[in-house]
């Protein structure tokens, strides 16, 4: 077995084999190892629900790969509501001819991932497709979220603190990097956020919201948030943070990193009288060194900054932010 | 809008609209409303969990669609550990060039079963990857297990009987067709079980194993839980109920609907006193016309025949059946 053929997407002997010496071998354990048509397991009063497909080009990146990208995603998806993610089910659409040493990797990328972020692998698909080596993976996951926790879009107050878990754009700007045959030291910020979000909750910190910034970059998250909670969003250009080498990196092609997707960084809105103490426990956790008060929640003056997101530039002056408009860069997760 | 672009699927203005006008339109529940990362719902002591993909060329067929299909065979996953389906979510890999009538079709096609089966869409995703207008859609599925409800493979017991719950290889029979240009009145079987399983369960029959009988066909179902229970699984190859046309269409091609894929069927495991009232109630469900008792299962007579399915052939013989070899038809599901 050197590559996937179609054979392997039958349900039958091809299907078993590859279940057992590449699936099984890494993320076995007593709910997979079931082989049932679905995962039973211990549920709980209130859980959240999530899903994602992965469809990074290429597949295997500085930083990371499309199987650690596919853990980390659904996690910080859960993790945005407050829920602590539990278990995960991993669809594989595989193109014929994708390498086995390759898939072994990835698989073992997920395992570990998996382990890190404190989550079971419980259930699995695996199709095979024509095609040429491509592999698409889709996570779903679920997590139980703790009494008392209520975090969502609309939730932003008057008054409130912006957190940014750390540098923006790194995802991207390797992405990027890759497929322009661009020799740089950046690499992928894809990594799994529970630790950052359960401190966060376990301090009693009361967070209205938490969003992981992806695909559409920074200003698409702030300003879907301003919009559900109709506040304004008021944010400085000089405290967003971004690596030196990641600035250098978009001066020279004209991109933005606002509008740029990482996989490992989220934006936290609190009470004002919370942030200190919230930026100090983000950056005392993994992948939230580099975290930083961004800026504030406000009643809008008037009817046209209802839903706004705005920034200060650096010379004093303000630009009204959209949404991503255009194509953005395709297959970035 | 009248094709997907890579712009679809930037996270930016294109994917919002593609979501709100297409997706929303079918699919809006108060869940899905909410737009968020995750959804937030609630919760049971014991969750049932799986995830299919969906790869099925071409997207529409005769009886049903990729659409049907996808709510399908996540739902009927769910309920062969003896689960209610309650939430799913949907992630669509869309290639560019797809027709925004027929995804449209697609996604009505989804949210017509998802009512029909009692389920709730509860998240989202979607991406967009180069290609020619091919459609791949994930579900994955949350169920609840009622309390002292245990279904699954290894389960079967010494005198068992096992029952199918209609006819073989609708589904594959009608894909092939389709690829083959060939016309018939064949349609798939594509259709949700869960509430043939549920009153199985409300009337109290000890159900010890539920499978949907998919990719492999009957034989590969029924190998695979022969070896979860290390007992002997005997059938009677003249109570296979085979529709006619599928039968001729079979002969024809030199196939065997044995190792022919259905979308709607089940196998049930059940006590031997419990067979005839478990039929009765099959029968008078929906998609269940069909049913019919096929075999026992027994304490293997020798270490040959432990984990063994055998078909006595209407001339006397007995034919030692295993999981399907080789490639089967790809892309049927």
């Amino acid at each position: 077995m050197e590559k996937i053929i179609m054979e392997h997407g039958s349900g039958g002997r091809a299907t078993n084999e590859l279940i057992k010496e590449i699936f099984e071998a890494q993320f076995d354990n007593d709910v997979l190892s079931q082989m049932e048509d679905a995962a039973v397991v211990p549920g709980d009063a209130t859980i959240a629900m999530t899903t994602d497909s992965f469809v990074v080009t290429p597949i295997e990146f500085p930083g990371g790969d499309i199987g650690r990208l596919s853990i980390c995603g659904t996690v910080n998806d859960l993790c945005m509501r407050g829920a602590v993610p539990k278990y995960i089910t991993c669809g594989f659409i595989l193109e014929e001819g994708v390498e086995i040493e390759i898939l072994k990797r990835i698989v073992k990328s997920m395992a570990d991932t998996a382990k890190e972020a404190g989550v079971q692998i419980v259930a699995g698909d695996t199709k095979v497709i024509q095609g040429n080596g491509g592999i698409i993976i889709n996570t779903s996951g679920v997590g139980f979220v703790p009494k008392h926790v209520d975090i969502k879009a609309a939730n932003a107050e008057d008054g409130d603190v912006i957190i940014v878990s750390g540098n923006l754009g790194d995802h991207h700007a390797t992405i990027l990097s890759q497929r322009m045959n661009i020799t740089n030291s950046i690499k992928s910020d894809n990594a799994p956020l529970q630790e950052m979000v359960s401190k966060l909750i376990e301090a009693k910190i009361p967070v209205h919201v938490l969003r992981d910034v992806t695909r559409g970059g920074l200003a698409t998250v702030l300003k879907e948030l301003a919009v559900a909670s109709g506040l304004k969003f008021d944010i400085l250009h000089e405290n967003l943070p971004v690596d030196p080498q990641v600035e250098a990196f978009c001066g020279l092609l004209g991109l933005d990193p606002l509008y740029m997707g990482n996989e490992g960084k989220l934006v936290a809105v609190v009470p004002k009288d919370y942030a200190v103490q919230a930026i100090e426990i983000i950056r005392g956790c993994p992948y939230g060194e580099n975290a930083d008060m961004i800026g504030t929640v406000t009643t809008p003056d008037d009817d046209n900054e209802i839903g706004s997101l705005i920034m200060k530039t650096d010379i004093g002056g303000h630009r009204f932010l959209d949404i991503l408009q255009g194509e953005g860069l395709p297959r970035i997760c």
